[in-house]
């Protein structure tokens, strides 16, 4: 009788090192074949699993998982698709039954951020009412950093490296034109509802001091004034200065009268959805109206999730390893879990166990920066967000480079043959 | 009697491997103690050199040489302050000169792009007018790669390396998620006059096809029809589309409306000095709305230059070796030249000579890129165009980190004491 199969699926945004994930889970399931028959990624995420568009990576070369390690982006494809719940949408939960049903799949492995958890929930619901046995595991993997019950997400590690080497490297270029070019340089990051990527910015000074100077949290009320003089102090006192800004800004500040620029499309009625690349501009214009100072600013957008080549060794080998604790979870007999990671600090060094979180508990939360972690002026952050921050930047993991350029995955993408009648999930 | 001194300065924009040149120049200086006496850097370029304000980097380690090479900016400040013409302006000439004798000083190595070349042509000439020996060497250095007679600029390789990746890396990160997500991705780069790093960015396309899709230089005219057509013909046929822009298309495409945002300040009477990051928003902007699509954008600005992190290793050895040819061709009693890199190819490798270029030929012409390197439509380069960018972004050169940043030069600076009465430059 051949062996039952697994379905692994990536969801949401991507990061530098969700591929990672994919490459642990691929490596420990093939370190199971006598328990595991095939392994199935769904094109585009849960989109592939409705229409049965199943990559067969049984099929893909051995040598694909050291390449999907070092690949950014997700290599089978990702969806922001509203599957909404077995309640509201009960013919998608309905259709995700009968797919893994068809193709003999036991085990559910869904890698996404603290939404896609809730979607676990639902599917581990829709197999229960329809009497269908499956183990559903959720794998985490977000830049935000919102994911409740791990110590951190994986793939923000990466987007914290970049940010933090990023700035100190544009300071150095800044500080040494200060003194007839630019003065202040304002550096865009994303987080739409928490400040995680700007705080990590802080990890650029040195001994707490310099580049950046300034951080805006979407956490902090703005105040146009208070931020001023402080960028004239930094002027006067070090010849320049830096400033992050969280896309997020406007968000908190709904009071800001943001220029019209990026990301528009799609949900020009949803405020949340049209911030990126217009908080900089705007700190940007407010700086060089009000104090007439030369500025200059960047927005790093898609560039620092997918930076890859400047990825955290941490976050990559963390990445990996909830890969592969999802798959002995599944074997474990585990349901409606997640691998979590769990801090353990030495004097001289950082562990994190990987410890199972229950999903129930996962989903119905969202890990915010604790207000501790921001300094009591609101533009920097404390000696205790350093602690956490300063870990998970730790080590470089190069990818192997040929011709000058990383060399990435190419995947045969071999489609499972499908076994159902065409889905129509009402998409154009 | 003691030996004479060389005098060095950064001038205008940096680049991520100018400190390679300083480190070349500084590690040349030491082999030749017998020769040399001090090596006085100015602090802020040729600002530094008016008002006597001389780092003297006898008193630095040995070990600032290696920090020195893998520190992106510019480690003893630059500046653009328009000296003029000995005619136009003689006082700062005669000043210049005088602060050359009252440190004994006979050579004068000058790190700048085609501007400064300029330079180093009317301190010669000041020089021979008040009668002082003095042999000036221009070492060549800018990420815009219009400095003539030399193969490429150091700083160029870089950059162009930087770019290549980053597209690549972010292009991944598009594909994967365009089915419910952002189909069109616009990247603008540097390059107000001249679309050499936009054409760097075509190396990340895998045998010449896929992203980037479509480039927009400054040098073609760009139709609004045309590049809709070709965007929407990219997303039907993969899905996405990847745009990189040069920050100077509107410079020669004046019509475009552009709004206003980056790089506000100082000239605001200058069209070509306010272009960051105004490129992108712009072709983001039309393409959501003739389009309908979802769009994001990224302005790196000087991220892109101070990218040490991911240096070319062609281009930092580059940088270090001409950094070390302008002090001996100094001691060899050379004068009013630039060494500049000749490219020598085999079917295998690419290597470069270094040459001595005669400044006044380097300083009255700029290196644009040729109309032959740009694909007929106006969109892409041609096999020509690859075969001179890629050798020039071979090889990685990682800097040493610690505590998982790069570690960047500290210099203890110790000045030169000063010998003249304080100089009015007449800024503030």
């Amino acid at each position: 009788m051949p062996l039952p199969n697994l379905f692994y699926a990536q969801s949401g945004g991507m990061t530098a090192v969700i591929n990672a994930s994919a490459a642990g889970m691929l490596h420990a399931a093939r370190e199971n074949r006598d328990r595991i028959g095939r392994v199935y990624a769904a094109e585009n995420g849960v989109l592939g699993a409705l229409q049965e568009e199943l990559i067969d990576l049984s099929r893909e070369p051995a040598s694909v998982i050291a390449a999907l390690r070092q690949t950014p982006g997700g290599a089978f494809g990702s969806s922001r698709f509203p599957l909404g719940t077995p309640q509201s949408h009960p013919h998608y939960y309905r259709r995700l039954i009968d797919v893994l049903r068809a193709h003999d799949i036991r085990w559910f492995l869904y890698n996404g951020g603290g939404g896609s958890a809730g979607t676990c929930v639902h599917v581990a619901a829709a197999a229960k009412a329809a009497g269908y046995p499956l183990s559903v595991i959720h794998i985490p993997k977000t830049v935000d950093n919102d994911i409740a019950l791990t110590d951190f997400s994986p793939g923000f590690g990466s987007v914290a490296k970049y940010t933090a080497v990023s700035v100190r490297e544009a300071a150095l270029d800044v500080a040494s034109m200060a003194t007839t070019s630019t003065r202040v340089f304002v550096m865009e990051v994303m987080g739409r509802h928490a400040g995680w990527i700007a705080a990590a910015s802080a990890l650029a000074q040195e001994d707490g001091r310099g580049a950046p100077h300034l951080i805006l949290f979407p956490e902090v009320v703005f105040s146009r004034e208070t931020f001023l003089r402080r960028v004239q102090e930094a002027v006067k006192r070090e010849g320049f200065c830096v400033v992050v800004v969280a896309e997020g800004l406007a968000v908190h500040n709904p009071d800001l009268d943001l220029p019209d620029s990026n990301d528009s499309g799609e949900h020009r009625h949803d405020r949340q959805n049209l911030h990126t690349g217009k908080a900089a501009p705007y700190i940007a214009a407010l700086v060089h109206e009000r104090l007439g100072l030369r500025c200059h600013f960047a927005v790093s957008d898609y560039l620092q999730r997918s930076a890859r080549h400047i990825a955290s060794r941490v976050d990559v080998e963390s990445a990996w390893r909830v890969g592969v604790a999802a798959v002995e979870m599944a074997l474990r007999g585990e349901h409606l879990v997640m691998p979590g990671l769990q801090r353990r600090s030495t004097a001289r060094t950082t562990h994190w166990d990987i410890v199972a979180q229950p999903l129930s508990r996962v989903a119905s939360r969202e890990r915010a920066m604790p207000r501790a972690f921001i300094s009591r002026d609101g533009f920097g952050i404390t000696p205790a967000c350093r602690a956490y921050l300063l870990p998970l930047i730790q080590g470089e993991d190069y990818p192997v480079y040929a011709g000058g350029l990383p060399r990435h995955v190419c995947l045969k993408k071999t489609k499972a043959e499908k076994k159902l009648p065409a889905f129509d999930i009402g998409m154009e």
